[in-house]
């Protein structure tokens, strides 16, 4: 069973495509990408040049893969360096439209669902979803089964621990000096989610700030301090408010941690 | 007069294109598409299979119409069953790189705005604006003449009622339980807006709320209560300010229901 | 050295494209356009009609350069006219899947990244950011050294002027009558943030706010009145907590002004 390739697709003659993998028409796929077996890539997709893609990995129309970053002169977080490939693991979804740059590393059954970006130096593990129209900015690691609710925006240099739920329209920031002085270069610092932590609709969370395991953030909070494990807070700025209830904390779920 | 078809159009033998209809470059048609007469579909627009598009219908560059969904393993929400094909109603005007799912219903002149997404199992009434980076998430519907405004977030499972004003960057949500238990799955409820009712920019809306006719959300806020008809709440959490003044009421504005 | 167009380009035959400049896969390039020298333009981008492009431009895959507004029958802000064409300058970066309207003008070395939009009658000063996901909206200025962080929304008829810092996630409005009365059309005013003024992270801006120069909005603030230059302000609603630290003041940070 070999690939099956639509008339009008561009693929390199040294790019590699596994058996049984679909590619729709206007799809570009560069120099020394690689495409595993039984995938199922659209129409109008780009495949940068030494893209890794694993096995029956689905890639919706008009999605980039392995973008080169955007240098600007004046931004102060991006750095000139060699990037490594960009690679999907086995059973991922990637959405429509969706940006993936180059120097980004995704785990098994990733879901990136449409006019997501995730950028470089990034890793995001196995069964996460990064939700629609999702910013994770460059220099995350995100864990696994964690679930980014669509048009949260993850900002740089940001941690988010495995099975975290960040919920629709979060906001986090990563500058106490709001982009003045020269000092703020040493202090950049992103926001932490440690394991199984939570974070309600439309939240906004400080540079620098660390949420305990298993704590939970109400919606439309402004978290200004770091928040302990176990406990509600609420409020603009975020006060604890009680303990997460028994029944909601992570060990209590019966999950499975199998992908 | 037929339709005229770019060189590069990719149109399938059995799709059907109306009189005056003009295809782009690098357009995609599936098979079983049906296209009306005088539309205007932009280049690299993807038309999926069985997708039924009105008279006078403007897509622009990019638009895919009538994706299926992406199934998640861990995804809440997504069920697996047949979908209607995606049928979008006469006059209706669809942005570039709008993203609109197989089982979603548009009715005439509605606009969907660049880089919106109207996703599976959604109603969307006549002359309703969708706009700029919305998203309706799936099992929702959408009354007629609403504005969602851009970049505003519907959650699954709510019901917009006619006459509605969503500002922009208003988030929705539906989870009390923030993704923990197995009793959330029974509980899971959108927002409700009533006819008339009005949301101010920025503001959270929590699960299951119902905001009433005519009230007004001031910009900011977070609404964790039921809203009254014809009152203006505002903070967080919201309260009662005063009633709406008299001349912003629905019945007050002598708009036409006329489509 | 000519330009090297890629198999599949279709350009314009009266098109122009300068020395050096290489053009995508699949790309669409409409009549009258003038790309300038040393380009970049990725595969799928469309250019329209008259659009003019400067040397050492940079445009990625799946961008739209100089689309012309969609009208909407119910939009309170979109008026009939004709628009010049979409120009932008020299050194600039156009992002994947970035939506800029006939109409809009950049200065040299903007950066516009993926998937925001520039709507009809903007400008765009030299060096300035606008980040991913960012919507622009008709009728604003926006001035040189400007960051327009991720997924912050710049209502229609606002002015942003020189190096201004707007964060992730801020939300703008101009209509205070939110959609009701015929009165208000005399009324729509966006917002203006003086030189160097900056909002934090998922602040909410009223409409007609004026924040004034060096000004500071703490994040997760409901802006309500002007805020007066060199203050910082926080809370919902908004209101004055200290001067900004002399350290973060605009002339206190040695910048240059060269492009």
């Amino acid at each position: 069973m070999s690939a099956t390739l639509a008339p009008t697709a561009r693929v390199s003659p040294d790019a590699q495509i596994g058996a049984g993998t679909t590619v729709g028409e206007y799809a570009v796929i560069g120099a020394g990408a690689k495409i595993g077996a039984g995938c199922a890539i659209g129409h109008g997709v780009v495949v940068h040049a030494d893209t890794s893609v694993g096995d029956g990995v689905r890639v919706d129309d008009h999605a980039v893969l392995g973008k080169t970053p955007m240098r600007s002169l004046s931004s102060a977080t991006t750095q000139e360096k060699q990037l490594a490939p960009l690679t999907i693991g086995d059973g991922c979804l990637i959405g429509t439209g969706a940006v993936l740059y180059r120097g980004a590393t995704l785990g098994r059954r990733v879901l990136v669902a449409d006019l997501a970006t995730v950028r470089e130096d990034v890793t995001v593990g196995d069964r996460t979803i990064v939700g629609r129209g999702v910013t994770v900015e460059n220099q995350c690691t995100i864990g696994r089964f964690v679930k980014l609710e669509s048009e949260c925006y993850i900002t740089a240099y940001s941690t988010i621990e495995d099975r975290v739920f960040i919920a629709p329209g979060v906001v986090t920031s990563n500058d106490n000096f709001v982009g003045r002085t020269e000092e703020r270069f040493k202090h950049f610092k992103g926001v932490t989610v440690q394991r199984g932590g939570r974070v309600g609709a439309g939240s906004v969370i400080l540079p620098g700030v660390t949420i305990g395991a298993d704590a939970l953030v109400a919606a439309g909070s402004v978290v200004t301090r770091d928040v302990p494990p176990r406990v509600i807070v609420l409020g603009a700025p975020a006060r604890i408010f009680r303990d997460v209830p028994k029944e909601q904390l992570l060990d209590q779920q019966g999950w499975s941690d199998q992908v």
